[in-house]
């Protein structure tokens, strides 16, 4: 089963979001439009949508009041992937060639920013006025989860804690927020918004562990980029925290490289077919599981629907995800 | 007469705006609260807050509520402030070092981001709806702004206009917006409220040509950069757009390092000079004057007011100033 299978119910909502998307990027600038509707065409799971609709549904579900939290918040990711393309200087992202090489940084950087200023521009659209500050704090803390990588990058001595609180910033917390606002905007419970946050959260973080967990065992094929990459830009995920714990030998090799600040060879190939052998990946397995049954004991309390059965399977989704 | 004394009155208010700034970039993070700070200490002339002040005086004058424009207006300014050094790769800024050549660039970047999103969460403590999108509207333009001087750099044979309506974009909105938002927010009338972003406007065209004018005329004392940068990045401004316009030698010595993307040696002291002997300069402040007396008329169906005769000194102020 695919993800997009789990909400297929949703296909021609999360069309019309697309539009709504591409209508707002709309530049009135050919270059920026150029580099928006591009990143736009990369495509992507378009997950945060999905959660905001998803979410909707324990309220008065309303696509008009929906759009204005759906569409700032995809394009709050996609203005985060353009400004972490010029940091990571990628040239790939998803396969298709990135903003700033197709480009230049500068480009990229002010792609990125308009595609904020609009995000921030389509919520002004909403007449919850809770809503803009949630949104803010989210963007707020996305920038710090932005610094705290740059902070830590090529640190083989970060504690896990300042991993999980990394990805807290960087993912979970704009996932948590698709879900409460998604709440928010159909007038659904208090105390609903805040199980679907909850939701959000873990299930973010979860999301989060498993991709980093990719980066170490999946293809160059099914990643968009080569295996590995995040150790050879220095971003120390949990994967590699386990094994350097495990093996000293792999802590060597790991420290080696992170030490010269990626400078000298790492043969990534057989540092990640080290990694396999330890229970680094099993490891970081249970850690994502554990934020999956919180995701899940979330959902518990709300009513049974088709939106909260979606819910259901998308964690289990992202439990059993290998790609 | 120094640009401070016009607002002497408003001294202790500005301290608190600033000091507001400085609680709002409080971040809870070390790298980008230095980075924060550094660029707050840098100082400024903060004529932003200044015309959020002034303004606010032809309506209820509350500090409470004029703070939640005045402190993102400031901050928008800084955000693009740190993004505009990444882009020149400029090491100093009034004299002081960048945060992208005291930290790096990225650390710039995510600065930048992390002080737009401040301004834009500050802003959603103010009860007035309209004023988000009037702000983000302001973001918006300005990133457009910014990518249509990338797309212009080095190109001499951009035509008037697009010069204008890159300072629109990148100066004058912001400060119109400033007037503008001050006086919605101490609940001025609407006519009161259109005149005040008409002079800002106006205003705002002015400073800029008259700081483009500053980069050929200024002294690197004066300046805290040397003269000339403007044309050195290959930003081509009013005064170098006439005095290609007039000679045909100056034409040809602009146009050869401006084709060659400012890769080949140009004297500019010599060229400076050169511009100085035609009326490249006169011209650039008949325009300048031109927008400073679309400044003044507006004024004129304003209340005689404190406020009236200090926005009114300001704009002779722009017009005379010299550094």
């Amino acid at each position: 089963m695919r993800l997009t299978d789990i909400y297929w119910h949703l296909r021609s909502d999360i069309t019309r979001i697309e539009k709504e998307i591409e209508k707002t990027i709309d530049a009135q600038h050919p270059i920026l439009q150029e580099a928006s509707s591009h990143l736009l065409k990369a495509g992507g799971k378009r997950i945060r949508p999905v959660f905001v609709l998803l979410s909707a549904q324990f309220g008065n579900y309303d696509l008009e009041k929906i759009k204005h939290v759906a569409v700032p918040l995809e394009l709050i990711h996609m203005g985060s992937l353009v400004h972490d393309d010029v940091i990571d200087d990628a040239e790939l992202r998803r396969g298709k060639k990135t903003i700033k090489s197709k480009w230049d940084n500068r480009v990229a950087m002010y792609t990125g920013d308009f595609i904020f200023a609009k995000a921030v521009e389509t919520a002004t659209y909403s007449n919850e006025p809770k809503l803009h500050r949630i949104l803010s704090d989210a963007m707020v803390e996305m920038c710090i989860g932005e610094v705290e990588q740059i902070k830590y990058q090529y640190d083989s001595n970060q504690h896990f804690r300042v991993y999980l609180r990394r990805i807290k910033r960087k993912t979970a917390l704009l996932i948590a927020v698709s879900c409460q606002l998604g709440a928010m905007v159909s007038g659904a419970t208090e105390e609903h918004q805040r199980l679907l946050k909850n939701y959000g959260y873990n299930l973010g973080m979860a999301f989060q562990i498993t991709d980093d967990i990719l980066d170490f065992v999946g293809t160059e094929k099914e990643l968009g980029k080569p295996a590995g990459s995040d150790l050879l830009q220095g971003n120390v995920t949990l994967p590699a925290l386990y094994a350097m714990q495990q093996s000293q030998t792999l802590r060597q090799t790991i420290e080696a490289y992170l030490n010269k600040n990626g400078l000298n060879f790492i043969d990534m190939h057989g540092t990640i077919e080290k990694v396999k052998q330890t229970d680094a990946i099993a490891n970081s397995k249970k850690v994502a599981d554990l934020y999956i049954q919180k995701a899940l004991q979330a959902l518990e309390a709300l009513p049974d629907t088709q939106a909260k059965h979606s819910l259901t399977q998308i964690a289990h989704y992202i439990g059993d995800r290998k790609f």
